[in-house]
Order: structure tokens, then sequence, then C-alpha cells
């Protein structure tokens, strides 16, 4: 076989087989393929497409490039959720202790972010001797134990991926859906769930800017998912302005164990609700999402998903007296309100310049090795739909120096838009996608 | 400006400006801009197509991207013929004495042949004596003294061709229409003629198959010669069989000096001549193309074309006795004839075929540094619309071992294939290309 030839049927619009797309992913990744040539596949991919089998074949070729996470001696369905990236998206943390206080086993391998904010792990770091380092046979007994281990990715998952994403990202060849749904779905796969819920983020703070494009991604993957033998559903939400009300790792902490006691922010309850009912669905806890809906609201009132949460913490080695008392923690050297340059109801916030808000005072990384300062970050007052008056407080900022608190309160000045007359607020789900197609909520 | 952006817009089917394909192709040759960049746009470039704007500026800055060469020192209009190359084409040997004896200057840069047959250069070097290698005051001297040089190529032209080309021929973007019109006038331009003549060579043999598709590249390449100011013409030319009747370097010297007395094959003197009307047109020497051919046919029946031809071989070296005598060659160890496998009218022959034929002989190259043999080669008998009885004499191969006449033997038989019912021969021009567009004749 000759990539010649793969990279010619391709540019012809003809579908490539199971065979060409497996000596595509293995003589790439091994090095055997140039990148010129892998280039030219990508592009003529991007302008002539992959089907679903050409799409599903690549996702199952990536994933097998590298390990393969075994999770048979984890007892019982395994479930792992996903989200394709937001702003203040703690939900892994609220949903992660529900869903393994009913009985799912959560198993999670979580990286660590690079852009604006903190991955899980760096939240989960925040927490005072949290250790997110764990031995295989350490965190296989875990989740047998108690359901929940969460740990950094020490494995080489889908490698292929990786290296295959690098080039795309400098050849403008990452705007595909095929290509996006195989690249994350591969990771999920070699991540050993039997249950894959995606949280597929939208709007102007998301890589996906409308409900059409989110959908078609949506089901790209659903359909992946299923097409292995994954149950997999996805749940798209709002990425119009920030989820919750808190962005930074710490303080993001303290809004998930708000959730946690039946507290906080509504819509990031709602959020989190729903997917882990999917959760519950596809392990066959719940009957139904109404069922599922119920056994959670259960969990939390009777302080029993709160209480999975303090377990896990303390399993992995951190300081459960920050969990029962969030305000033991130090405060930030400097809490700066930030103020509304002008009044109207506010329209939208962008997330991704609350984001590199953030990322300014510190909460975040521009390069792989920066250090992440677990206390700084914002507090979000006013969200879509809210009137304010010009000069009301718009949030507050949780810094270390003024310096960044200048460059970060601009940016999140200027993240809000305002509009002369009332704007409803912002619904944070949009629909949902299951083996039966895309529904609209 | 970033290279990202370039590939972005051309993805998106956007017209490229002239700084940015300036920038690309500055970029490139520059090794600024690597590989797997270059090959994402190249194939975007095929998927979605350049407008003549765009071709006309990527020829002229792959042109500019290395020596133009100055012939502004030689008197008068400068005319220059290509072929998109064929077997069996030794038009160049006839064109350029028969034009320079009407008082066209001919100033002639050319390759080496690569593949099956030798290139002109090749075809020059068998005549005893004959150098290609001439000093660039000696090749301008020649041709103010007698309208004609032709030396090998040794300046530095358009070398963003050479290394897009390496890039095309890996990553299956070749065939796009822009790209190889843009590829050979890139040369041309920077080869420094004020007229240009091509040859689109139209069949099994050539690169492009059909008439339609030749007429798309002639067209193409003639607006861009007539936009960058060059006067250009071309005419679509057959090769589904070979031209002529003789393949090898000395055979198609002697061949080209049959033409030039006034003898030989009758398809060749006519594709040969419509070539040199064409560059008698462009320079003004005639008024039009009936006035061009009988300016031709009275310079070749009064001996002045030949004695043209005489002269420059002298001139550049070579033993003119040759050229006076052709018999007085040394023989080919074996002169084996071929034979038909079968009976039947001949529907085509496989111009390719025969070349490689050819090239098995010792006739061609394969690698850059292999020798060729002048003197081996192969004899044409029998051509399409010729009746043929199994065991007729298709043609002869000159060879010096046993064993190369086997493979070749066999090689030139297959390339012949046979109807049970008459065949009209093929004529040999198919139509021309002028400012005015596509005529078919």
């Amino acid at each position: 076989m000759r990539m010649y030839d793969v990279i010619t049927a391709k540019k012809r619009g003809n579908e490539l087989t199971d065979e060409q797309i497996a000596f595509v992913v293995k003589g790439f990744t091994a090095g055997e393929i140039p990148d010129y040539q892998m280039s030219a596949l990508l592009m003529a991919i991007c302008l002539k497409g992959l089907n679903m089998r050409e799409t599903t074949t690549l996702t199952m070729e990536m994933a097998r490039s590298g390990d393969m996470l075994d999770l048979s001696a984890i007892h019982g369905k395994k479930a792992d959720k996903h989200s394709t990236g937001g702003v203040g998206d703690k939900t892994t943390l609220i949903v992660a202790p529900i869903v393994a206080s009913l009985g799912v086993p959560v198993a999670k391998m979580s990286g660590r972010g690079l852009g604006h904010t903190g991955g899980t792990i760096d939240k989960l770091e925040s927490i005072p001797g949290f250790r997110t380092t764990i031995p295989a046979d350490e965190f296989i007994r875990s989740v047998n134990d108690m359901k929940l281990a969460v740990a950094g990715q020490s494995a080489n998952l889908a490698p292929a991926d990786k290296k295959m994403y690098a080039l795309r990202d400098v050849t403008a060849t990452v705007d595909n859906i095929s290509l996006i749904a195989s690249s994350i779905m591969s990771k999920k796969l070699a991540s050993g769930a039997d249950v894959i819920v995606l949280d597929v983020k939208t709007g102007s703070g998301a890589f996906m800017k409308t409900f059409d494009d989110s959908a078609e991604l949506a089901k790209a993957m659903v359909t992946i998912g299923n097409n292995c033998g994954r149950k997999t559903y996805a749940v798209i939400t709002d990425m119009n302005q920030v989820l919750g009300r808190y962005v930074g790792n710490w303080l993001e902490v303290r809004e998930a164990i708000e959730v946690l006691r039946g507290e906080g922010d509504e819509e990031l309850r709602l959020v989190s609700y729903t997917l882990a009912s999917y959760m519950l669905l596809g392990c066959g806890i719940a009957g139904s999402i109404d069922e599922a809906k119920r056994m959670i609201e259960e969990t939390v009132a009777s302080g029993t998903a709160f209480e999975k949460f303090r377990e896990f913490v303390a399993r992995q080695g951190g300081d459960v007296s920050f969990i029962d008392n969030p305000e033991k923690m130090r405060s930030a050297k400097l809490e700066t309100p930030v103020y509304a340059s002008r009044g109207g109801w506010i329209s939208e916030i962008n997330a991704e310049e609350v984001g590199m808000a953030s990322l300014l005072l510190g909460g975040g990384r521009e390069k792989k090795d920066d250090t992440i300062d677990p206390i700084v970050g914002i507090c979000v007052d006013k969200k879509v739909g809210d009137r304010v008056f010009a000069g009301e407080r718009l949030g507050v900022l949780y810094a270390n120096d003024q310096e960044s608190v200048i460059a970060a309160g601009k940016r999140f000045q200027a993240a809000y838009k305002y509009s002369e007359t009332p704007v409803p607020p912002v619904a944070p789900i949009y629909g949902y996608v299951d083996e039966n197609g895309v529904h609209r909520v």
C-alpha cells in the first residue's frame, strides 16, 4: 500500500477502506509517513469529508495507536464524561461524586488544562494534600472500594491523535467534524469506560459557535461511541457566558461543594444533574432521565453525594477540613471589584475573554510548564439577562498583584456586551443526542 | 502574513492576493515555509482551484525565484518552443534550424531527458564532438552570428518550481491545470524568449489523455504567456503513437536530418512545420500561418534549413561529416526485427511503452546519473491505421546485448493494439490555441 494512492483516493472523493485508514494511522504514528503527505491527506479530508464508517475506523485506529486502558478489574459498568471545553466548567467535580454515590464506578484519567483555565486535575490539586499521581493498582482498588478515583493521565493514550492534532493545528485542517470527533473519541475509547457522556459546549466561548455545528459534532461522536460498543450520549450546553459563578481552580472546587450541598448556582446544578442523569441511564442504574433526576436530587438532599466527595478527597490524600470549611483556605492578597462600564441589559459574556482574564491573574497556563496559582480567579456576579447600571459591580477579581489586576480587569469588563432592551436569561441546556438522533429542548 | 491564513483562505475557496502568492513562493523557496504547510496549500489548490490571475501571479513569482535569463544582447525577437513530452519527439532539431534559417533567433537552454528517452541535449550529444556546455558570452555571440545556439541548462531557473514539483510528486497534487501550467511556463518565462510556442501532446503516451484536457492546459499556458507579455501559442498534437519512425538519440538526429532534407516521415514534417509556423508568426517574420508554411517549404527545398543545421553543428564542435553522411555512424551490435503477435489493423501504439522499450535498450535514463547509449533505439515500421498479418515485421530494435533485446522486444510488441476492422490513420495535429481561444482542426 502507498500513501500516495490513499491521498489520491480521498482527493477524488472516494471512500477509504479500513485497511487504508489503518495503514495511515500506523504509518504516521511510527514516523514512516512524513508530515507533508499527512497534511495533504488531512486537507483532502477537510474538503471531501469522511463518512461515518471511515470516521469510526479512524477513531478506533487512533485509540489503538497507544495504550488501551484495561478497566476489566473494576466491577460494573464504568462511566466517563467529557466536555469539549468551557470556562468555569467544574461539572466533573459535581457529577463524579453524584453518580459514584449512586453506585456507578467512575475511573477518571484526566488531563491538565492548557489555555485559559485549569483542568480537573488542576482544580483537585488546589485542595491541600490532594494527590493525582496514583499507581494503577491503587487506582483500580479505589474505584472498586468506593466507586471513584481521578488520576492524572500517565498512560500513552492515542499518540496518533496527539501527533495528528499538532499537524492539523499548523496546516489549517482543524475545523472538520470527523477529525474533531475522532480526536476526542479516540482518547475516550482508549480510556476504557463503557458509558460515555459528552458535554458539547456551544456559543461565543466554545469552539462550536452554533447549535447546528454542535449538534453535528455531537451526533458524530455519539455514533462513533455506539459503533464501538460504548453507550454514548451528548448534551449540548451553553457557552455564551461562564458556567456558574466562579472561574479559578480553588474557587471552582468551592462552587462544586456548594452544589453538592444542594446550594449554589442553578444553571450549574441543571447542567451537572443532566450529565449525571445520562451516566445513570447509560449504566442502567436508572430506567429513564426522570427517574435518574429524582435519584440525583435524593442523593444530594440526603448528603450522600457530598459525603462521597469527602471520602474521595480523603482517599486521595486531600485535607477534608478544607472541604468541610472552605473559608479555611488562605485568601488572595487582593480582592478587587470590577464595575460595569455602561448600563443596560447584559446580552453576552464572552467566556473566552473571562478565561483570558483568569489566565492573566495566574489561574491558567499559556505553556505546558507554567505554574498555576490555585487561589486566584474571578467571581461573576452579573450574568446574561441581568440589568445593570453604569458603575454597578460586575464581579470580583481574586489576585496576588496589582499589575495583573489591571490587565485582567480590562479584559473582564470588555467581555460584557449590553443591550438597550431587556434580554432573556440564557437556557443552560440546548439539547441532547442519543442513538435516535438530535433532540432540541 | 501567516501561511496558516493563506491555507485557510484557499481552503475556503477564496482568491489569494498577489501578496499572498509572493509570500508563499518566496517563503517556500527560502525554506521558511515547511513542506507540510505547502502540501496542505497545494491540496487546497487542487480541490478549490486557482483563477487565471492567481495562476499568472504564481507563474511569475516562480520564474522570479531564480535566475531570469537576460537575452537583451541578442538582436530581434527571440523564439522558443516547448513540448509537454512525447516519445520520438525530435521536432526541436527540425524546427530550430528552419526558423533560424528564416531569421528568427533561437537561444535554447535545454534539459536532459529523464524517463523513457533522451532530451534534446542528449540527442545533440550523439553527434561526435558536439558540445552543449557553452559559456554565456559565446552562447549570445553564436545566436547573434547565426541565429541558433542550444546549450545545456546551467542557470538556476525557477528553483521554486523545482522544489514545489518534488513535493507535488509525492503528495498526489500533480494533476491540476494551474499547477502544471505554472510549472512549465515559469521556466519558459525565466528562459527569456519573446515568443513561446508550446507543443501540447495528447493521448495514451502523454500526460494529458484527452483533447479537452490538453486544450484546457494549452489555454492556461497561452493566457499566462500573453499576460506576461510573451507572444504565446500552443499546438495540440497526437501522442497516441510515436511521432515519426524512430526512437533513440542518434536515430532521431538522423530522422531530423531526413526531414530537413525534405524527405522522411510525413506526420513528423507536418508537426514540425506547424510549430515553426507559429514561431514565425509570433516573431512577425510571417503575416499568416499560410505565408509561414510557404516560407518553410522554400527554406527546406532550397537546402537553406539543412545548411543552417550543418552550420549550427559545426559551430558547437560537432563533426559535420556525420550530418552529411549519417551512414558513417557505427552500427549497433544487434539489429533485431520484432514481429506482430497477431493480425489486424493497428489501432494504437502506446508511445510510453515504446519509450520504455527504448529505455531497456539503454537509450534513456532511469536515474539522473545513468549514461545513455546514443546509437541504440527503435525503428517503428508499422503505425496506426496500417494493416498487418501475424508474423509481419512491426519494427527493428538497435541494441548492444541480447538480454535487453528480449525484454525490449516484448515491451515493444505489447505496445501495439489491433482491431478486426479498418482503422483510419491518426491525424497528427488536433488543434491550436492563440489569444482568441481554442481552435480544433
